[in-house]
């Protein structure tokens, strides 16, 4: 016989179906919804619930959206020449955050990865190539990580989209916002060198 | 403009509200559940409604029950006679998982804190009174934690108490399993020398 009245035990077996939600973890997050008021809970369980019935991808962008269009794609304010390439939807929330581009996007499922099988084809490049292909775009900014596999699919990138006559960036390496050079990686020196830029001369 | 569709904003502002819950943490669950497939995620949703509308506190112990009367309370395999009082449901749980007692509950509603205005009345001590004066129990239990707050409540429920015929306990207190004495602090070792035992003579 369990601890717990049947109820409370599924809510706790599925919580612990999230990533990084352990058994203890599971427990007091149905402790807490058991004394919490009706409305803040059932309120939880109709947001799960509505977000999985309407959610969808941007059928332009592949970001997620309620509509068929996402609100920044069908935003007339947005700037439909310049394409961000990102390999999800945390890394676009990322950029849009910060609140540095007015672009567009193009969202990747994830990056080239031939170890696990993973090719252009798997990650929406044809997509990505149709639309610079077709609109009129000037140019596009690569937003991979830079670590081995984001290096990897900007580069595949950069070489199918040469043939087009559109400019091709990536996004810089360096020392990070605070960073002290002492407590800095040697890689990221490296590349903070080679990316250094003329203040005066 | 948000980054997100309304849906998943709704998502991440609900999960924000769950203790230990930050927004970078709603953010990642809120991910989770977008690409966890659709029958994962409505069990979620649908466990946390069930869990809301069916649990109740038993009418006799107060621990959690999804009828009138929890398991507990109504298995017959149960010693009637021993009543363990508990500060609350996550510690009566902790004793039952431990699988080392065989007697019903009291669930108290938390512990008397007169600093707080919290007194005997509205944590449920008269209902226990009456169980004791009525129910034909033998002993008593008290197993609050050492703090403060535990030890009042334990010799105020003792005081009560006197008066009936019925053996009062208190769980032990010393030296936890696996315990280095060159870590365990002063307070411990001072109540685990006072609870010292024969062992041979």
């Amino acid at each position: 016989m369990s601890v717990y009245p049947k109820s409370v035990l599924n809510l706790i077996d599925n919580l612990e179906n999230l990533p990084g939600v352990g058994k203890k973890t599971a427990e007091r997050l149905a402790f807490h919804m058991i004394s919490a008021p009706a409305k803040e809970t059932q309120s939880l369980a109709r947001s799960i619930w509505n977000m999985k019935e309407r959610v969808r991808l941007c059928s332009f962008c592949f970001g997620l959206s309620d509509e068929n269009i996402c609100p920044i794609c069908s935003d007339p304010a947005r700037d439909r020449q310049i394409l961000c390439v990102v390999s999800g939807i945390p890394e676009m929330a990322a950029i849009e955050k910060s609140g540095s581009f007015t672009g567009l996007y193009h969202v990747l499922r994830g990056l080239l990865s031939p170890m696990d099988g993973i090719g252009p084809d798997d990650i929406r490049i044809p997509e990505l190539i149709k639309r610079v292909e077709k609109s009129g775009i000037r140019e596009v900014i690569l937003a991979m990580g830079t670590h081995v596999e984001g290096e990897a699919t900007a580069s595949y990138i950069a070489g199918r989209l040469e043939k087009f006559s559109v400019k091709i960036t990536r996004i810089a390496s360096g020392v990070p916002m605070g960073g002290d050079l002492r407590y800095i990686d040697q890689m990221t020196i490296k590349l903070a060198m080679e990316g250094r830029h003329v203040i005066s001369c």
